[in-house]
């Protein structure tokens, strides 16, 4: 039984199911798997590849590591074991993130200008704070059990999304290298859905629920449940391929200002684009950078790395729109879709908003999704980088429309017009 | 009768409302109401204020009179007028805005540095166009003039956005002067609604039309019409006022980060943000620049020009939120809220988007909306500044997070959280 | 007699030359042709014209005019005109230009913003304050005369080094206007020396004075007189003219890295230089901004307009290289030089510094020139648009070794490598 | 015998001291010397201390070791040993700093984004160039030693530029680090000399030969040594002190415009400057960081980290200036000077610019020095991070006025104004 599986078997069972030893056995065993994953995905990057921070909106694999590490000494064991003595005390300047409620912090983007403590010091942090964890984790009582699960979700899942971050950031810092190096040379890509030319799954008019209803572990930005009325509308089983993109870029596309958002092609222009992120022109062919180093770009393949922007400009070419949250859910909850989850998220135009009623929690995870929500876009599904266990229908990510590193694609919305 | 009166008459009437001397006396009344009021409003302007930009997102009061004025050159004289020459060659580059199908264009950053055509210039091209106008008006058979008249409503209403930005952007000017020039020294604020301690009108759930569903006048982004869920929520009958901003301003409202969206707080401390836009503090007392110069900030008006960052970050501090545009437009509609129109334009939450099935108009003009809905936040109402005959209950009104020249303020909303 | 003759002759006068009415009328004489001079080159400009500031370097016209005024206020008539009260208690601080000591002063690039005071307000400024200066220069008795006539000559060369900018900047501003107006149609450039193949004259090592030993008026930056080694050195007597140019132009100079220093080379490729400062290709033509609109290049004509970069660049690429200002200033002493004078300055090599021994004047007007000496260029000679009477062999002006809006030129000099 | 004076010696020798063995022993013996040292300093430094770039004037660890390797792959080996082939294909791109006629080459401002390759394959490059070197030295016959010895001296003198600038660039680096880490904990710095109160030098007025007019390695800017005239002028003997530099805080320096050139003072107040570079405040106490980590300020010890802009500001706060680079020289030469090599870098007021008659050396290397001759100052001496054998009466060492990560210090001069 996988993470995922056994936090979705706790979230729907009641108090029995969380009887002493399974709940130990489960946080225990949920703890080391999330923790070996992070160290799993670092294991290919050398010292100085952990250091770079390639963009101001990337940050360093060994901050990732000491960041998510620093999450559970922040809010675990500081608060709630006594005895507790930090590692060092001046991690907790150089590793909080955005939490002004925790206190003062390092500047987000000098981020790779830490070289010490090095990566070897990050290392014996987590073991440091793994054997802290480990020890709490089997010797607190059942009850302080019971109500820290909740937080060591959080801290999973929060380290979960850092996870996705190392692959798309150092990606990001690899595709800046002329040599273009590989995060690994054997890695290939999911293979996407067989397109079966089922095309489009009509919804119609309907009031549905919108949002996280359970009792399992969610953010809060997907609460609460909430109805919303969604359609008339169609939406495509198919995520737009690598070979529909490159009929957009044949058509003058990145060149034709009428197709683009004002704000969209202003950036597409300042910034030269010309095709996907991390797209490289050899010799007349498409490449793209992967995580197996440069290759060919494959026309079956879905798109990736599209920007808001791009992905809008694409949709009015189309003579078709980008799909609302709200529609994909109910698309995604219906079972229409296709490679819904597991290659690239998938732009919607929706804004990045508080559902009606919104709160966020109380105290300094508060800050957590609630100060994000203006001048970002959603996606829904998720990516080849998301682990396992992390996805859910009503996940909401979100990313300013210009940003392009992450692996970003998208599915067409049809309104008729 | 006025201009909006007669507009809103003839959007509702049938063919033979369209009776040829009525159509061409209502065009010919209205080109020329319009026309007037532009230059109405610039009189109080020397050629030195007719040409000031004072920051990139404003335009000069010159500017905006031959813009205005290049519109009906370029999309009614030019195509429909025989034989109509242009004024001079060089102004449909100098004075289109932002339409590249139109053509190249002046970079907007630079319209400031336009010295000739100087102000008198200006008036003679709108004396030129305007005794072109006329005659076409007088002249052209009818089925023409019916054909067009829709044309027509575009360009008057057009100037009328314009005639509002006039004085937005001048206030701006003289707020950057240290002198704190007056537009018109005798100029006095609207007064606003009474509050009469009736508080907050409760809009059950339920599906609305929203949008504009009529015949007149009316932009491409208020349609199609199309049905929404609204409600359950609150919304404030009155506006928010100067007294209220005073308290969060002593609460330390611009200082407290976890009130603030990051976006927002980011820009408000780089920018220094202690009060609303205009607002000077004087040897302790606030005082505001308004049309007639800097005056004492009165408590009881209406707040305007905050931010949308800013209004979010009030709603916080009193544990509300803005509404939606759709429960602005439904409560409106219903007649619930006092000062809609007249004083302060109203931030919404609602992010600047295309309603379902939304099209921009074939042509050039389909630049006019559609290629803005993106990172802009939608507001709801008019101004003081906004023309008589121009304000709608489904008008949609959109401006950046971070601006706060505008004549914009706000009103609460509760979803009972 | 004129201006500059009257003060040559002064400032070789004895005491005797100084006698009452002498001196007043001189004075008097001086300051109504300066003051003038002024207004008569602003007279083509109208209001708009006056307004612009079309980069932060340049300055309106009308702030040049209301600038040089205040210098007569206060210095002359603040502290030394009993009972004189200042025209407006605003314009201190408007139209302070750089004198940190003489109280806080309004930004600098933000002089185009100051719509009001007006043209006409200027006007009226101007003419108070030449009332009031006459009336103290036709009152005072003749010992307050003899002290402050330096002072005199400071406003009023001030005010002459003013003419000759408000020239370069209204060209600057008319150049980035994309209809090209003509600041005065009829202007014709100053006919060049006719180059009669006398090529160069030859410097041997000797040791000259260098800088002004006289009596008469001068600025502290060409104090003390200094001996220094000069030679041996070939300098050219004529100016690069626009024919050299355009074979430096055709043989890809400005694309060759290898003739340029590195920080110009970034200039001109991050900024796109072709050509000069002010040249447009029209049709494959050369053409050039002039005072009188856009004409075609005259191969005959000086070269104006270029940088200290593009004129180093040239001069390699010429074989040669540019003089320093102290062989420049031993080579136009023996009257070898032709224009060196009238036309166009010309760069040197010598960065702007102090010379051995130099003193800034006390009090405020010490700032006029010091603060300057870093990260300029000294150019001698003078230009077209320099006043009459305002060039002297020891004069020193400066500019950033970007700056191009000047008329600014070049000669070559040879070290014989 | 050091590097050094077997170099002196041999450029002073005549052909029978370049006999066969012994030439060749000094160039192996100085290659190895040389090589090793630079892999002595950054023996201390982690593979992530080699990758960081703190600002674009700084370069990174491993860049620097890989840069002076490809120098000798570029300009020895390649065009000089048959068959040699290059470690990579992709290094000569990679680590050409910038030589536009030895081809394309990475941006400078992102050196700090290659984290691949590594540290350990910089290594290894090192070994394989030094491995082919040493053979190629063995072998060569003794013509062709004789004849590139010259270019040696190049590869190993710009070699040790390099050493000194790893050492200021991973100081600048560990200064942005908020833990302050130590390059050496044991690291003292040098003992500058006892004042014993002589003051001053005299210089009479004469004329001297200034620049290099030896016959051993120099590089190309102090050519052609040629006549100037020097004096009259006191040179400080001793270096200005941290003691000094805290009486000139405390009278507030710092915050005196009327102290400063223009320029400097906009850069000091932009960058919020209140002490040299590198000092830190704790508890109101004032701190420096250095290679041994962050140490109070010793008062004795000459003041090091200080731009021109700081050092010109204090020299007006004293009542005196910076001395010429030729005043320099004449005093350093007579031997008038303590510490004129081996603490700090000493400011002087001279621009950097060409001596009269200075010519490039023919071919890439033309590219060394000349190109960077503007908008410079010239410092002369050497620093505690000058490598042994590196300093020169007639170095002339250059950075931009507002530079201060280097060991930057200054003495004053004296004119009798």
């Amino acid at each position: 039984m996988t993470e995922h599986a056994a936090a979705q078997k706790r979230s729907r069972g009641g108090p029995d199911l969380y009887g002493a030893s399974t709940l130990r056995r489960h946080l225990i065993d949920a703890f080391r798997t999330v923790r070996n994953e992070t160290e799993r995905r670092a294991a290919p990057l050398s010292p100085e590849d952990q250091l770079i921070q390639s963009m101001p909106d990337a940050s360093p694999a060994k901050w990732h590591r000491a960041h998510t590490t620093w999450f559970f000494e922040q809010f675990l064991l500081g608060p709630h074991c006594a005895g507790y003595t930090p590692f060092h005390p001046d991690y907790a300047f150089l590793f909080n993130s955005y939490y002004v409620t925790a206190g003062p912090r390092h500047t987000r983007a000098e981020r790779g200008h830490i070289t010490r403590p090095g990566t070897g010091e990050v290392t014996a942090y987590r073991r440091h704070v793994d054997a802290a964890m480990m020890a709490f984790l089997s010797d607190a009582d059942e009850s302080t059990l019971a109500r820290l699960a909740p937080l060591m979700d959080v801290g999973l899942n929060h380290e979960q999304q850092h996870q996705e971050l190392m692959l798309t950031d150092i990606l990001h810092a690899f595709a800046q290298n002329p040599t273009c190096p590989a995060y690994d040379k054997t890695w290939t890509p999911p293979p996407p859905a067989v397109a079966n030319g089922d095309g489009w799954v009509q919804l119609n008019e309907g009031i549905h629920n919108i949002g996280f209803g359970g009792d399992g572990f969610h953010f809060d930005n997907e609460k609460p449940v909430h109805r919303a009325l969604v359609g008339p509308v169609g939406i495509a089983r198919d995520l737009v391929t690598n070979r529909d993109w490159l009929a957009f870029i044949d058509d003058g596309g990145y060149r034709t200002a009428t197709l683009w958002l004002m704000d969209g092609f202003a950036r597409a222009t300042g910034e030269g684009w010309e095709a996907p992120g991390h797209w490289r022109n050899r010799d007349g062919t498409w490449h793209i950078m992967t995580l197996g180093g440069l290759r060919p770009v494959d026309p079956d393949a879905p798109v990736s790395h599209v920007s808001y922007y791009e992905a809008d400009a694409f949709a009015r070419w189309a003579g078709k729109h980008l799909p609302t949250e709200m529609e994909w859910e109910v698309a995604a909850r219906g079972g229409h879709l296709h490679d819904a989850f597991g290659i690239a998220w998938q732009w919607t135009r929706s804004a990045y908003a508080p559902y009606p009623g919104y709160r966020p929690v109380d105290g300094t995870l508060g800050e957590y999704n609630g100060k994000f929500m203006v001048n970002q876009y959603v996606l829904r599904g998720s990516s080849l980088a998301t682990p396992e266990g992390h996805s859910r229908l009503t996940y909401r990510n979100f990313f300013y429309p210009h940003h392009r590193w992450q692996f970003s694609g998208l599915r067409l919305a049809d309104y008729g017009d």
